[in-house]
């Protein structure tokens, strides 16, 4: 279960051109199953990079609303052929989403289907935190991140999500092909460890989609941090459920697009 | 049908913070139907930016195996509820895997429950072009992609892909929230506008993805370049189908992953 493998290139530079190694990430299918009472049905189907599948597992059941604890997991089992098992303490099978609505689901998107923030309200509470967060404390999560990282810099290819503590102390971080498996990973990693994540600052690569700010206000994180944009839905889900949304966090600057009470500038 | 939404935001600049107005990336479901015979099925729910609904349908339908060529559709109608419904010419519907393998698909991922390559191996065939493209060519086409881009400069938050000729002029170029929808419009145009893409570059923002590789093969583009890292499963599937990808191509620079023969030094 390797996260990177090698491959043999050629690396043009200008007009010349020779025989190369290079180091990619690998993406590979993981079915997630779902097992209560007995039965057993397929869950989703997920492209990822290898390691940490328990976690995003148990990530992915928190951010579809699956599970709400670690109490209602009974455990969470890999196997070689491919797939983890979410075995639910519960003895009847959820009527999830997943299983109702989605028959495809393309793009960066696991929440088709039930994307109105009404439908997410019955199950999300607003996130209520008293975390305030300085500006400074921001501006240093970045590097902080990618000093972490580790098979980014071999590759290049890979997102990252991280949490910090409210002084910006890393927690965590996972990384993965898909910037919404990171996530999952991440939140997957707090919930199997018991941390807590309601005081805490999470920061990913990339974009900051709906399907991410989801995922946050589903993990009760209180400050989501993107170092680049938001999307206009993310925005409105960030608003609607009083999460902090924070964009284009690079070079001691961050546009704040939700929850500016808990950033204080110094 | 806005593409970019202007919100109030709290922008940071080291310890100053003001009010300010930022214009971001509109990031909206829309459902694809699929329509044979008198029988209408929901294929997919995607989020995606608004505009080039049509493209984006007829894009996917061919990536999918839907539909082979323009010839295999009748019509393609959106409606104002956000959907968009794919009519085939054929009476029959189609048993895709989109309706009997997908439960949910998680991450930047529509390909999931068949990602065996002899699965698409069924339906795609290896793809054949005599196109020989400079590497100096090449070179230019990220400048020129930036260049047509209308949204990204000012959300810095959308993907594109942007279709050239072999001697790298633009073709055409499309943009979205999501880098496949990106590249389903850009497909989508070709078909429509009865454009053969068998001799053309074409250039995607961010990684080049198992499912962009699928989907450039499966609309016989022969030369697939990417700004950034390829997957493992991107490069092993643009290897057994005979399409060239090149990564991390920048600042006259770039990372032949398959299909070297068609990439000239000069």
């Amino acid at each position: 279960m390797s996260r990177s493998t090698e491959v043999s290139i050629h690396a043009l530079e200008g007009g010349a051109v020779r025989a190369a190694r290079d180091t990619v990430a690998v993406e590979e299918p993981l079915e997630l199953r779902l097992r209560a009472g007995g039965e057993t049905r397929t869950l989703a189907i997920t492209m990822r990079t290898p390691g940490n599948d328990l976690e995003l597992a148990a990530g992915f059941a928190l951010g579809e609303g699956i599970i709400r604890a670690r109490a209602d997991l009974a455990e969470i089992v890999g196997c070689d052929d491919g797939s983890v098992t979410i075995a639910l303490a519960s003895a009847t099978m959820p009527q999830t989403a997943a299983f109702e609505r989605r028959f495809t689901v393309t793009s960066a998107c696991g929440v088709c289907g039930r994307t109105e923030l009404q439908t997410l309200a019955e199950r999300i509470a607003p996130v209520r935190s008293e975390l305030r967060v300085d500006a400074d404390v921001l501006y240093a999560l970045p590097d902080r991140m990618r000093a972490a990282q580790r098979v980014f810099e071999r590759t290049g290819g890979l997102h990252a999500a991280a949490a910090f503590d409210g002084g910006g102390a890393l927690l965590a971080v996972r990384e993965d092909v898909g910037r919404h498996n990171a996530l999952d990973k991440l939140v997957g990693w707090a919930l199997m460890e018991g941390r807590d994540l309601s005081a805490a600052i999470v920061l990913v690569s990339g974009r900051a989609s709906y399907e991410l700010a989801q995922k946050a206000a589903a993990a009760r994180i209180p400050v989501l941090c993107s170092v680049s944009a938001p999307s206009s839905l993310a925005i409105e889900l960030a608003r609607t459920f009083g999460l902090t949304l924070v964009g284009f966090l690079r070079d001691r600057r961050a546009n704040v697009y939700a929850g500016a009470e808990r950033i204080v500038a110094s």
